[in-house]
């Protein structure tokens, strides 16, 4: 395997101090709903908005001081970037963000807020891997993967010690933690971690409807793509296939995989809002979306929800604030 | 003095495993807009979304068995409404709870939801203590009063220990703290526990314009009323003068005040939406609002933030973030 715990413990202590340890709430409300007992990850409250600065910074605390003198390049539809940017910022060196043009504005004026160059493209006729690895030979650039990199694996996984920690503290033992996905180093990271400190916790894997590439090739047992072309609300979460790190990881570890609509990540979204008190962007809703439009038999178990971003903009908070109706508790 | 250190370390005993332990959070963002190390207590976490559930469990723990059989009867604007409806239910007893015509619709739905009897009256033409009162004569109900309490005063002034606790493992020492006044209980129980355990810290009251009864009365040197009539967005934090037994501790432990408009607390509630990821209502972002509007001069010192409760609708919420523009850090 290509992750282990101590990878992750060790990338814990380099970003000890400088990432957030989040919250673990619970959920009463969620948990009247679904019969279960429910808690929610706030990684809304990691610094950037997402869970994406504990990778970034496990990653770029490993650079070699000529590494920091050139800075590094990162691809990414906004989470990634604003994360990339604020590490290199914390650590002394600069970086360059390659990021779609229909990326969320407030995500890349984010970015550049943080200090980084940003590098538009077409995310439908340009390919941004070839972009960031030619940023990368032109300038000397390190290249910091959003996914497909150990140490960024590891720097998402401490969010798994951190479940495991407090799940100690509170006498409970996970039954599942619903990790919205991506390129699957979330959910790779966490699955390894919980693996080895909770071993009867499964990791499911959310997805949006049309990007459900995670679902799909764990039930081919290989990685299978996404038609190209689909649109989704859940701009951190479109991606072309899982990793080729991320997805054996993940098989091996029999995570479980599902996939939610627009319509029930703007319905968890309002659901935040209203029983949470959390701002939550679509993507990083996916999780809860599975779990209260019951996508994912919880009746009678206990329940972690990752909540992995809150980077969403005045008009999409808005519509799902008008979504009907909202999924709340009369209790 | 009314309260005592010992008075809040009881309360904190009693309310244990039943209040979240609600996470201080850096606000670097609020920190770098007005040089100031700045964190920001996030109450709008807690249990039935605001700080109101600590004094409510605090004085309902003590109920004896004959009142608990009879149940308890709130008059409250809100966030005291489904503390008292939430407590109640936790221990087994029943609410009635007096509650403005005008008050956000969602408080009033959340009062119920948490199974108390709402009873409404006309905040402008009827005396909500009187019929309080009355109810708890006819039905041998307890008067749970919203802030003039030793034991309610005394489970707000836990939040004052968690601060103490978190800047000591922060080893840091808050010059000043924030915090949303309408009554005034939660500040005087901040400022007690804080007098004993953070003497150098001062506490500041934040009221809204034309409900500033504690600026003015902290400077008349005794309690004086507001005007009746005027509005304000900050429902939670509409009173009629200082409490009885909150005041004279304010008083004496030189707390400040200053207050803000409703325009000043709608661009705070926009900077948490876009900069913490936390809901936060008018009345709730009052102490965030006198910050960023450099109403209080923070410049150099470290300060903390109660933000006091999130319990607003999607239509005030979108008020604010259509307020322009929004206090956002560029970094």
């Amino acid at each position: 395997m290509s992750l282990s715990l101590s990878d992750i413990q060790a990338a814990a202590e380099r970003i000890r101090g400088f990432a957030v340890r989040t919250p673990l709430l619970e959920a009463r409300a969620a948990g009247a709903l679904t019969g279960a007992r429910v808690f929610v990850k706030a990684e809304v409250l990691q610094r950037t908005g997402s869970f994406k600065f504990r990778g970034a910074m496990s990653r770029l605390s490993l650079l070699m001081a000529d590494e920091r003198t050139r800075g590094v390049v990162a691809f990414s539809s906004g989470n990634h970037a604003q994360a990339v940017a604020a590490a290199a910022r914390e650590l002394g060196t600069t970086a360059v963000i390659v990021m779609p043009a229909d990326a969320p504005a407030l995500k890349i004026a984010n970015t550049r807020g943080f200090g980084a160059e940003v590098v538009l493209y077409d995310r439908l006729t340009q390919d941004r891997v070839a972009i960031g690895q030619r940023l990368a030979a032109e300038r000397g650039l390190v290249l910091v993967p959003p996914y497909d990199d150990c140490h960024v694996m590891a720097g998402q996984g401490t969010i798994g010690l951190e479940l495991a920690e407090d799940a100690r503290a509170l006498g409970v033992v996970f039954d599942m933690v619903l990790v919205p996905c991506s390129g699957g180093g979330l959910a790779a990271g966490i699955a390894t971690a919980l693996s080895a400190l909770s071993p009867s916790t499964r990791v499911i894997a959310v997805e949006p409807a049309n990007y459900d590439d995670m679902v799909r090739s764990l039930k081919a047992g290989e990685r299978v793509a996404n038609a190209p072309g689909p649109q989704s609300i859940c701009d951190a979460l479109m991606v072309d296939m899982p990793g080729a790190l991320t997805f054996p990881i993940l098989q091996a570890l029999k995570a479980g995989a599902a996939a939610v609509s627009d319509d029930e990540a703007l319905r968890a979204m309002a659901h935040a809002f209203y029983e949470l008190k959390l701002v939550v962007e679509p993507g990083g809703a996916a999780g809860l979306a599975a779990l209260l439009t019951g996508k994912i038999e919880v009746q009678g178990k206990t329940v972690a929800v990752v909540l992995s971003g809150g980077n969403v903009d005045a008009a999409m908070f808005g519509r799902a604030l008008s979504a009907q109706p909202p999924i709340v508790c009369s209790r």
